[in-house]
């Protein structure tokens, strides 16, 4: 199985007006899965460090992440709760210098899965310097290869969309 | 010509630690322009009214809206200014219970028109006693329809994403 | 020893573009404590809830929170680490209706703590039907009073600020 | 009248789970209207810049301001409005490498003025190379002096707290 599972706590904060999670919180909860799992920081001391996370983290480092596109699908309401959400996560495509990242937001309560969003994110890598795209390295590929699988499918998209 | 324009003011905080206004943060910025032109607040002071604005607003209203589906394209980096950037929003299509919102975000400094992103918002009318779909009113209509124009057609979208 | 130690996860998005946790993203850290410690959830598998956690959490709960003032002292720029931060809290006051919240936030790293912030919250506890301030209740009393502990003495305080 | 009056719109995104500006949010409410106007952005078209913007803006300027301390009173629950509220900003205090900062967040509707918050931040300016504080120029006095008036009093504060 070539899904990543990245536990995400929610915050107060994420809660709009109706008592949810406001649809631009969510994003920023895959946000943070996309940085745990491909984000390597510079502290030494580090010890929940995925196997995936080979990007040097902030704004000193010589690679910056782009996201270049972004697609979501919100499936059902989610509302406050102390255990952290899961981000699942898998590549959907390693092109020459993107990534498309596939996330399903869920809970697994008692064995019950609920799915409440899906997305899909396009990260183009960057050389820091020039500012310019560059090309995945043979390491990333390496690293990210075994997380492969077949795309989200939306529901919801529609041609002239 | 059929697209509104809505001042949006940046924030401080918008920025992240690469400077740029993060790529969430946009989506933010797109929710604001979407909830004046669209909501109609109850305080009785409110000079700055779109007519669009026929949907109550907040919490105790009889209809919520629902973000279904969201589709953003990241075109330039945004950076911090004092002056609110524009974004041109035009309805894509009026479903039965549902409205699709386009938007360009923009610059125009000097006659220069720059676009820094793009997105497409499914939003679906609930009926916020019963929390299931509502369709469109007549009056609804009658307010959107002059706004109604081709969809955007987004660039980057690949046929298995 | 009295003082409650809260994980606290930072997120990307609290940082600014000095790269550091935002001074109001501080605040938002405390708050994610307070709320842990405080509140009880209505989702039925809680296992993390603390012993402290006795007011009913959200908008239909028949007590609601209102902080009434807050105090901060920043004392070192705290650096985005994937491991959580801990918000050490304790009471400093229990009042007829309010409650003086304490905390320092730490890292504690092989041993060395260090103290980034520091901070006081005063909480009214209000009646949600009439929005009136409500005296804590016995209950409340004796599951709070075991973390009572003399409340921070602030730094940089003056008496004329 | 030595006050500055600086409009700052609220976000939707500023109200949490009971209806109401977060008061958190408050506090960026507040650095919003302090970084307008204290701040000088780079870009050429800044009609709207304010005199006492003198300090260089953003990760690349010579001058960092650092937030040491803040204190914040809730004086009023503060509900969504379409029009901007008003922080109006004084000086209470130029020290030799610091600012106190004094708030009153309000609104003015036909002449009625409400205070929902008051605040006091103490900022102090770094040398952004050494990181180490350094001393207010001349030139900083003398536009800020003319906004030097008496420090907030706040109403809660207590001794022991």
């Amino acid at each position: 199985m070539s899904r990543l599972h990245v536990p995400v706590p929610l915050r107060w904060a994420d809660l709009d007006a109706y008592g949810h999670v406001n649809n631009v919180a969510v994003l920023r909860l895959l946000e943070e899965a996309r940085i745990a799992v491909f984000w390597r920081h510079p502290e030494a001391v580090d010890p929940g460090a995925w196997p995936t996370a080979v990007l040097d983290a902030g704004p000193g480092a010589s690679t910056h992440t782009l996201v270049a596109r972004q697609e979501i699908e919100y499936l059902l309401p989610l509302a406050y709760r102390r255990e952290p959400v899961t981000v699942e996560m898998w590549i959907g495509r390693l092109g020459g210098a993107s990534i498309e990242v596939c996330y399903q937001l869920v809970t697994d309560l008692e064995g019950e899965r609920t799915v409440y969003a899906q997305a899909i994110t396009t990260l183009v890598l960057l050389d820091a310097a020039s500012g310019r795209p560059r090309r995945l390295s043979e390491a990333e590929r390496a690293v990210w290869s075994p997380h492969l699988a077949p795309p989200l499918t939306m529901r919801r998209r529609r041609d002239g969309g």
